[in-house]
């Protein structure tokens, strides 16, 4: 695919930079290890800048949108005009995640990937719409393979220019009544696991809806069939915000960003662009382990570790937002936090924490 | 217990104030229950401060540090200077806990309830010291009835101060060389859970070394058995500053603060405050499920549910801390976020999420 074609993402893998971060890290004031995943992320951005003293810069929230013709096979409870209107909602500093981009620091931008609504210009919206709605997989591929490059091309450009305005931190988030289905079928498709354990009630079907759900992604995943490349697989099943965050993520990794993930369906994202290129992860951390049925799994495939559980299913970034502190707090200890030599703190740095 | 005579904790609860909040905060334009325990959390600080727009204010954290005499068996790898060192530590705004209060937003106080040393006046420590030591429960019980008494009422008076200096949130934390011993004891003796299951290797213990620890934990609780009464558990295998810690906590539910509770040791005198009265647990968010053996058995008996799982287990209150801005994000959403009333967003609310 034409838009994969130029992607440089390096591995963040240095083993003397990694060896003198965890000794800044262990000379801190504290049992070895102790501040567990907290550590982890020190490290992991200290990687990704390749510096001991890392900084995060211009945090910016992606929420990409987009609406879904399967929603013509009733695998959504809600009107698809929620997609639009919760735009005009997030745009004005509404919904959860206009909130949270206030109280945690972000600047939040929506994409337009493919709503089904003409937008007045507005300085936090961004116009990348492909077209009027992914279409319904039951019956066609969810995009043509030019729509699926077309989109994970605007996901490179938009983060691209926020990378050349300076931020090296990026979350993602997503609206678009009836995005489960296509999460659902990703996860499904790339970790060959029945889709009848991947598929849940999203913002609120009925067991019975969740019963024709899984009937629907079964019956679409057999008459497309599952294709050898990642990129092919996301054209088929994906969604149009799906693919436009995916290439957003491939190209925060190749600029060297933080990301942050948000919920089941970034996270779906987060699988295409991994299946794409494996090294993304390197870059990632992810935000919350949500309820949504499948989250979890999609987690263990890629081998992924949340670090809130806080039962969220709202999408929008939300998690990703709140999650953020965390992140801070993580790399100002690796910058701030008092060390053993410059204190009168006796040094245990030989005393080694057992594992069980 | 003359501590625990005069005191009034009030249940939280109020049906016709809880059918507001959840009214309000299901009017948010959200699906029916998706910032799961934000949605609680926010809800929970509404019923404690009895009303629909609650302010977080001033919160203060206390972090109590004690040695322990029970380190003569050998079960801490290290040495009890280090209590006393990192007192002096953290109030010059060191370790772990000086920088997540001033990343967080805390206000540090450092309470000596019975280290080892003699500590110059400061602003930041609060001398509440009963003893130089919590005796080696091994031989006698941890404290006499009259210091345990003395610690919890001493942890009462501190935080009956803050609350009439205006704060209402109020972290624990603590700082005790060989502080995991009383924490596993209590866990033991008021859960009803073999001693070997509950213990763990601290701050770096062996593996021969954790054997031990169970072996002298085991023989102590054979020793002085179990008694009828809480505080009279507590005095016997408890620590200076984990009854100081647990008298603070009632009293901060007789204030109506919000509790926020750290990770093993913090939660074990949270335990103990609440087998005095299961009522404070109204007025406590647990911040995380850290590693150490037991914390999770712990939270389980009194069936809490942490927020964040980040392998934690420095102590200090570090966890609390960082924990804070989920809570502040839960009180945001509850007064700020849009409603479908305000927005052009579609009435969700009828669509109700199916628990599976």
């Amino acid at each position: 695919m034409e838009a994969l074609k130029n992607l440089n993402i390096q591995s963040t893998g240095n083993a003397e930079l990694e060896e003198a971060l965890q000794h800044k890290i262990d000379r801190k004031t504290k049992p070895i290890g102790s501040l567990g995943q907290m550590e982890r992320i020190a490290a992991q951005v200290g990687l990704i800048q390749q510096t001991l003293s890392p900084k995060l810069c211009k945090p910016v929230m992606l929420t990409v949108a987009s609406d879904h013709w399967i929603t013509d096979e009733g695998v959504s409870p809600v009107s698809t005009n929620i997609t639009w209107q919760q735009v005009l909602n997030f745009i004005g500093g509404g919904g959860g995640i206009g909130l949270f981009c206030d109280v945690y620091g972000f600047d939040l931008y929506v994409v337009d990937a493919g709503v089904n609504y003409d937008f007045p210009e507005h300085p936090k919206l961004i116009d990348k719409k492909v077209r009027k709605g992914t279409r319904n997989f039951l019956h066609e591929h969810a995009m043509t393979d030019e729509e699926c490059n077309q989109a994970i091309q605007n996901g490179r450009d938009v983060v691209r220019s926020f990378a050349q305005k300076g931020s090296n931190v990026v979350a993602f988030g997503e609206m678009g009544i009836g995005n489960t289905s296509p999460a659902t079928a990703l996860l499904s498709v790339f970790s060959s696991t029945p889709v009848e354990t991947c598929t849940g009630p999203g913002c609120g079907l009925s067991p019975d809806g969740v019963v024709n759900k899984a009937a629907v992604l079964k019956q679409a995943i057999a008459k497309h069939g599952i294709a050898d490349k990642p990129e092919d697989n996301l054209a088929r099943f994906g969604g149009l915000e799906i693919a436009t965050i995916a290439g957003g993520m491939l190209e925060a990794a190749a600029q060297r960003m933080l990301i942050v993930v948000d919920g089941f369906i970034t996270s779906s994202a987060f699988m295409a662009a991994y299946e794409i290129c494996s090294t993304v992860k390197e870059y990632a951390v992810f935000a919350h382990s949500s309820k949504e049925n499948g989250h979890k799994l999609m987690l263990g495939h890629m081998k992924a570790e949340a670090i809130m559980d806080l039962d969220l299913r709202l999408g929008e970034g939300t998690g990703a937002a709140v999650a953020y502190p965390i992140i801070q707090g993580s790399v100002e200890m690796l910058n701030r936090m008092t060390t053993f030599d410059e204190t009168e703190v006796e040094d245990t740095t030989s005393v080694k924490y057992i594992e069980k």
